[in-house]
């Protein structure tokens, strides 16, 4: 049993193509029936403004499975502390026992959950994008939109944010990352107007995007909702909508977008435009059919990611230190 | 954030009366309303026969909580690898980061897991036992026995188990553990005949203790079941219970003897006799009244337990590494 530490993880583990391959394959698989994966496990402790989640899949065949524990503790700002961390379990699927720990500090969710943005957007943003928005200046702002550029390179990058500085540093980075012009706009309404695809990776508890937005073929990735109080996007987008898909839907019916959407009656679980990502993925169901499509993904962040770019590193921190060895 | 083996664990934390009052503890803040217990999460691997389940409990006010990892592999012997496994992760309750791995192998579980029918016996059993019964020979039928003489030193220990080997493993080790007699006898029903406290230690999948074998003052503790085909117990036993005690009502009612017994209609959940082991620990409910009654304990393991002995183990191996570093 190894126990590796972030920066070892970071080193080996980058947000490529591979990644999102591996994250894709678990998507499939779940779709398959080829993954057991139980309920997120929450302990919530309202006394520190604080909550921890355990998830965890285990796809059959597969020698080891992950159990991801993570947290988000909303007073660690004033310790000096990160909000969000968290660490990876790799298990034995043959004999139970532990394999590896990752202690990633989160490192690895960030990288599974881009990877599943830019999933999304492979198989329903239009083929050619030159507009893509993010909301949000965050990690997650800034993850999201180098997983995009992976499967569609825009050219421009809008972004909007409430807070001016963080927008700077935001277009300061990211353009120097990417090579494309990043721009701000002062409105969420000209940036969804503005955008072909729009990402929002925020922790807003009130719809940010409007109905009224909507243009066709536009993409829209909401990856900030994770609790049934948090709310991006308009539940009425949803009416408007031609293909809706979740990560899990089970998932998402509990603390997604799609938790409001059906609160408000906007569609019933019956509605045949609700899908998995899993069945783009597999290829059960075409995805984007054409460039007038509006096409929306809710995304809260699965087991099968976890198992998937846990196993992926390891196999990575595994060749890493071999090729040290017979240096 | 520290990992300990379980050399170093089993060095600090013995079977003994503070742990059975730490564990005592944990159960009485869950009937108080002070624990969060989310419901256990399994990951089942059929394929090797295999299970690894999580369980976790936030006590309020405490400024850890533990996340327990076990696993049960029964392919695990043809390995030359025990059964059973498991580990303990130690979390701050005020940030969200770990504390402490303990990489104990399922030590603590074992420990936890007598501490409890320690305790049930305590608020069950008549107040002076001369023979206690153990069905099955194995860890916990050890483990149990010895928590138990802790808190009714009873005078002899009969013991029934279906390997004559591992009977006369287990005569041996105890007579000498204890410093009383212990005898085998040829059939449980001699066995629970002859004794005023049973305690069931199997995996078995078909009751062994029948309804007929009963006697007046009688104690049972069910240990072994804790998946839904599991059964040590003829569930008609709970018709002639005076009490009926479970770790937690929820839990037992899936995966505990309790389930047999609401799936044949032999009790309802709202019968009055059922009550959590947490109401005799913090007082609500007296417990045995009378050497008459007949009462009946079912174990399936919780999560209080869990961060009541990680806890305490922790705050040991802090203490004996300053001890150490003083030296």
């Amino acid at each position: 049993m190894h126990l590796y530490h972030e920066e070892a993880i970071r080193s080996c583990v980058a947000l490529n193509r591979t990644v999102i391959q591996k994250v894709e394959d678990g998507f499939t698989q779940l779709d398959q029936g080829n993954a057991a994966m139980p309920p997120i496990m929450s302990i919530d402790i309202p006394e520190n403004s604080g909550e921890v989640d355990i998830k965890s899949a285990y796809i059959k065949g597969l020698d080891t499975f992950a159990i991801k524990i993570s947290s988000g503790f909303f007073n660690n700002k004033a310790l000096g502390l990160p909000s969000l961390s968290g660490m990876m379990l790799l298990m034995s699927s043959v004999t139970g026992l532990p394999e590896a720990i990752l202690m990633d500090n989160g490192y690895l969710t960030d990288v599974r959950t881009a990877a599943a943005g830019a999933i999304a957007a492979d198989y329903l943003a239009k083929p050619h994008i030159d507009t893509a928005g993010v909301i949000g200046t965050g990690l997650q702002a800034r993850l999201q939109m180098e997983a995009l550029y992976l499967v569609r390179p825009y050219k421009k990058l809008l972004v909007y944010g409430r807070r001016k500085e963080a927008v700077d540093t935001y277009i300061a980075e990211m353009s120097a990352n990417l090579g494309v012009a990043v721009e701000s706009v002062p409105t969420p309404e000209q940036l969804v107007k503005q955008s072909e695809i729009v990402v929002t990776t925020t922790p807003a508890k009130a719809p940010i995007i409007k109905t009224e937005w909507l243009h066709k073929g536009l993409h829209i990735t909401a990856m900030g909702a994770d609790t049934g109080t948090k709310q991006e996007i308009d539940e009425k987008i949803f009416h408007h909508a031609d293909l809706i898909v979740c990560d899990v839907i089970k998932q998402c019916k509990q603390c997604g977008e799609l938790h409001h959407a059906l609160e408000h009656g906007v569609l019933s679980l019956e509605d045949s435009r609700i899908i998995e990502l899993g069945a783009l993925t597999s290829g059960n169901v075409p995805g984007r059919e054409n460039d007038d499509q509006i096409t929306l993904c809710d995304l809260t962040g699965t087991g099968v990611q976890d198992t998937a770019i846990a196993r992926y590193a390891l196999q990575q921190l595994k060749a890493e230190s071999k090729g040290n060895q017979t240096n």
